[in-house]
């Protein structure tokens, strides 16, 4: 599961969008995040809003096909935001980390099961 | 930026958070996780749509530090929502994946990074 | 501002919507309403998260015509929720009412303000 | 259900939002809306996010009561915010009522109630 592939795909989701800003020639015409990034914050983060309901609704209903793509839409987007605001889904990874760190978990979580 | 320790971050969490389930030994008097674990769905679902909100007015106000910790909080979140459900962070990532397969980034995606 | 014509608005609306049904003749194909209660609870449910992020933004820009449009499309879709569910919003109000004499405010905002 | 005592109530809890205003009196250490007026949008807003996010599960639940609760607590952080903001319930309403109006829904909308 932690395969090189699934581990580094926010990096690469990130590494995507960043090539789909406006100024960096994503077209707006073409593709959806680069229409997102133009047409600003109000755009994507009511979008954030919208995906978190409707990830909500998917864990009511208790189908693990639709809280896996719901949360995926709603991370995608939160990376649409960062993108943004020249952020990267590392920052977020590492303060993850920090707070792992911080509340003492990072010993125990690496620590084998028996 | 890619470090294992930040790449792995999203499963590390995952695992502690695994941990924290009450039927796993989880106490809900000492774990803010185990308490919402054992108060059930809408508990931490609620937060979901609080913290997006938060991440929400944290970009409308562009405070960078604030926009991460707030994303962090909203992915911690989902990561509790995810473990309820028996879904790993791996499952997420394997859709985002998928999708930037989909997007005709399949190439790039799977090109080795060197 | 307390006449007729405002002060039964909620509930006027809320006749509107309740003709809007399909099993009423609601016509999903001309009505925004109608189809919105046609798709079922996922489809005006979603709108609520997004009118309440939407919401959300227009008061941090704090453009008050805007903080009004967006409530108004909250609180709309808030009472399409309700005619699914067959309830009014003559139901909210007495619940709004009941807390304030629970809480002991009614009688100081009956008294006039002199 | 239209008696005076329900058809008012937003204009009533409003009234009695404006006198928790700290700068009207209103006592944080007393009054949990003094409170989060003197703490300013982001606690209200976020009230709102998350009071949207329980409609929408009590929605999916599908239980009257609940529906009714959480309506009514959304709209209450609502008039709060227009408190806020200085807007009324009433701009709200005659936003709804105009709608209705371009809507096609005019005739009735202006039809005397008698």
């Amino acid at each position: 599961m932690n395969s090189p592939a699934t581990s580094d795909i926010l990096a690469r989701v990130a590494d995507t969008l960043e090539s789909r800003r406006p100024e960096r020639g994503g077209d707006p015409a073409s593709s959806y995040v680069a229409k997102l990034l133009a047409r600003g914050p109000d755009a994507f983060l009511k979008k954030i809003g919208e995906e978190a309901t409707e990830l909500v609704m998917a864990a009511k209903d208790g189908v693990p096909e639709r809280i896996v793509s719901e949360t995926a839409d709603l991370w995608f987007h939160c990376l649409v935001a960062l993108t943004h605001y020249n952020l990267r889904p590392e920052d977020v990874l590492a303060e993850l980390a920090r707070r792992e760190g911080l509340s003492g978990l990072a010993e125990k979580a690496s620590r084998p099961a028996s």
